[in-house]
């Protein structure tokens, strides 16, 4: 059967997940997660993944959720995008705890907020705040890609595929690619990848804000 | 040489590393880094950790950071505290990454604002914003654990030592622990385990607003 990956095009996490499974030419399919009309709220998805997340990725008997788990499996399934030694493994899995803890974590909460929140809704003062916290993610990823052309080793990895899962989304949250360099020529890198697509290529349905 | 530890009391984050040595019986030593006076955003933390955070932890050659890597680094090397399959690693990594994201990304920052910070400092509407979120981690840590003794099969592993990691603190968050029966008694069951010790015990510093 084919794995199937629990998702909506709004959401970068399964983003993520997505791209390295076109990248690594899995054969997947996404499944439609009603996300804003409450399907992660229901007893059946809460089956699926307690956490009440998406995504989540089911590849006969095993069930996986979080964006980082999932990647891991499918680099080490298909030997892809993964880390040559030990020790670059450890520091893709770094890269993808920072990501999921300073950038992706701060990014899709403002998006959610500034885009699919009505503005009467959004709370007071939580965008600024994040969106200063987010300026010192992304000044940390500039440095890092400066002089690099990947986030670790000589070529992508799922570090990559994890860190950019916000940034191709064409909602404001308050990232301009044009004015990090770095980050700017390695996102041209990455969409230059054989396999690439944008988020709303490969997981269905359009954007919320546009409903 | 000792391992180090670079941490300071408050940190749940480096709390985290600190309990996983100390329950896996390992040799380590703490090395103090004055947060509260900027000592992370000094070029010679940054040659360290170019992320700009504790813990880091220097074992010999190896230097790594963020928590749930070195969480992962010392389980291995003991062979204590991990998954006893592919399939419990997994769902081991599931609630650290989960963990970083819903439960200690939160309270870290919660926890920051409402005790470290000056008042008159304190970004607007944000709390509130982000107890809300905490709540809704709170029952799924609650439901998880109903029923439960460990978060990951039947014994202590890293995904307890990580979800705990701001639970023991004694500053205010918004984490009543009377509020949460099956979380109490697992915080209870973790912390009859030999070798447990409360954070401001286990790292140099007294708590950062009573100086």
């Amino acid at each position: 059967m084919t794995a199937q990956l629990y998702c909506f095009g709004e959401s970068g996490n399964a983003y993520k997940c997505a791209l390295t499974l076109t990248l690594t030419k899995s054969e997947w399919e996404p499944v439609y997660v009603d996300f804003f009309n409450g399907a992660t709220r229901t007893p059946e998805f809460r089956e699926l993944n307690p956490m009440g997340e998406v995504p989540v990725f089911v590849d006969g008997d095993t069930t996986l959720s979080q964006s980082g788990v999932i990647q891991d499996y499918i680099s080490s399934k298909t030997g892809k995008l993964g880390g040559r030694s030990a020790a670059e493994r450890r520091e893709i899995l770094r890269w993808i705890f920072w990501d999921n803890h300073k950038l992706s974590g701060l990014a899709g909460s403002t998006r959610f907020l500034m885009n699919f929140l009505p503005e009467e809704k959004r709370p007071a003062g939580v965008i600024p705040y994040q969106q200063g916290r987010l300026a010192a993610s992304y000044k940390i990823l500039e440095t890092h890609l400066t002089g690099r052309s990947w986030i670790v080793g000589d070529g992508p990895t799922i570090a990559d595929t994890a860190c950019c899962g916000y940034l191709y989304y064409p909602e404001p949250f308050g990232f301009v690619r044009s004015d990090w360099p770095a980050i700017d020529a390695w996102m041209s890198r990455l969409s230059g990848l054989d396999g690439w697509a944008a988020p709303y290529d490969l997981m269905p349905n359009a954007p919320a804000d546009s409903a």
